[in-house]
């Protein structure tokens, strides 16, 4: 498979190199880190998020004003380390503290700890949060208990808007805590990811093949079928998620369909207009749409679609709220 | 080829759905039309682009406020028809003229000229430019002289701001004559993009070869040769653009890394690193990059590169602007 890098071993250390050069107005590199930081820090509670690159453009995509103050770079697939998420943490802290906002894989969660702790003997008071939005299977190849995946940003996106407001650490907390778990995420993939290093894809899928629940590191989902319309896959993933939630229609939600590296925006919004169809049939309102590439899997091809029932006024607001990043237009 | 979509006739109508029913806060679709136009029109020279579909975000994505007026989606990689220019233009005119931005292929040049007579026997001021920012080859499949590619959105971007301003229509084309010619891309394939219709690649490189030249259509580049790493691709880019400027280093530019549509970001970011380097080796200031897929071609691996020469301070201002679309965030 051919790829533009040159050494697999500088991969993340050019690509942070290359973001940072190509935006230096509003983000810039902690020297010797592969931690990406705003170059202006409010007072305010700072988020920092992070993981295995691979994924962008998150979470280096969602560093600004409104968003995060901070994104980890780990190598390709693998959790960022402790020392530097701890550095981001020195270099963005102005007091209020610092909270993390970490996807459900067991690497990440031990290193963000880790890094807590650290952080926790400087004096830097910091929280946290664990998202685990992707319904599709329990417990997996890293992980315990569900996965972190797309629904992620949405974290980002809201959390961000309240500790731009203000909010202090407690506050913060306390709301990740009401928001992770009406996050609620699902994939479907046509082809499976290459790590560079690799060289080849960490698994296969026949030519007229697929496979609902995926992770975005290509931990194996529920099951595979031949290939199908759109519109009927989007059903698999509308009907899943909506019996996630208890079957509950008179809600309203937030939807981002969201492209895994490889799938084209066409059909992402082909595979939109079937979800809002579905849900349209169901009766469930849809008050905030996305769509894009934003936590993808390298050059996997498919899709996963995140419902984020808005229990909330709050989260709506911070949906819609300005913001100065690279991904989050 | 596996493709999330319905039925392949379908493809742009539903895509357009998607689209509009994603974002109805600030785009709409106008009634029978593959036409997507801002909810709300302010009183300024309207600007109008499209083009075959496949190239997404193009032009949609760049409906709004500070950028375009309308986008006309023509079926995949086939001109839009006169007609619904027409239809384009008669809704989004508020008096003072619509100006169309044309890649230069000749169906689309020849689909707008007809579609400028309409609107001018309708008595609707119309003016237009032809972006023909593609130094790779003269003459191709379906362009006389230059190919339009990714350095149009540049034209988008820098001249909504203009019309946003309230720039008349003379006004407008009198930049858009001298931002033109300063715009200047080439791209790099890595694989060729399948039109669903047809099911197979437009064209086919070997495992181990890529292409220069290549165009969003899959026009044929000039030299093939084998896979090189990233900072060879780069060097082949840059100073086949710098040539295109007479060599001038002593300029500021704005550069654009664009993917073709199944690149993931890291490459690209990566790619742009050594953009950087190269920039840099050779004394020439970059004073604006972005980076991302802006101008696709369907599933196509490939990046391109464009460098704008900014001899008017009007360009940089225009490029940072504000704007509220799907796609340049």
């Amino acid at each position: 498979m051919k790829k533009i890098i040159n050494q697999p071993a500088d991969i993340v250390t050019e690509m942070v190199s290359g973001l940072t050069r190509a935006y230096p107005d509003f983000i810039k590199r902690l020297d010797d880190t592969n931690v990406i930081v705003k170059t202006e820090q409010t007072s305010q509670v700072q988020l920092i998020s992070g993981g295995g690159s691979g994924h962008e453009p998150s979470h280096a995509g969602f560093v600004g004003d409104g968003m995060l103050s901070a994104a980890v770079c780990g190598e390709v697939f693998t959790s960022p380390t402790p020392d530097q998420i701890y550095e981001a943490s020195k270099a963005v802290n102005t007091g209020a503290g610092v909270f993390f906002i970490i996807k459900n894989y067991s690497g990440d969660v031990m290193n963000f700890d880790m890094a807590k702790d650290m952080a926790e003997m400087a004096d830097i008071q910091v929280d946290f949060v664990i998202v685990d939005d992707d319904i599709a299977v329990e417990n997996s190849t890293y992980t315990q208990g569900k996965r972190g995946v797309a629904g992620t940003v949405l974290v980002h996106k809201i959390l961000g808007n309240l500790a731009r407001s203000g909010a202090s650490l407690v506050a913060i907390k306390k709301a990740a805590e009401v928001l992770v778990p009406e996050i609620h995420t699902i994939a479907v993939a046509l082809s499976g990811a290459t790590v560079p290093e690799v060289g080849r894809p960490g698994f296969e899928l026949p030519e007229d093949e697929i496979e609902y629940g995926v992770g975005i590191h290509g931990e194996p989902g529920y099951r595979r079928e031949k290939m199908l319309p759109s519109k009927d896959l989007a059903k698999e993933l509308v009907d899943k998620l909506v019996l996630s939630f208890d079957g509950d229609t008179t809600s309203h939600y937030a939807i981002l369909v969201n492209g895994m590296g490889a799938t084209p925006l066409m059909e992402q919004f082909i595979f939109t207009n079937d979800v809002m169809d579905l849900l349209d049939d169901k009766g469930v309102k849809v008050a905030y749409s996305k769509v894009g590439n934003l936590m993808t899997s390298i050059d996997m091809a498919g899709i996963s679609l995140t419902l984020l029932r808005l229990s909330n006024a709050d989260w709506l607001e911070g949906l819609n709220a300005d913001v100065k990043t690279i991904a989050w237009g």
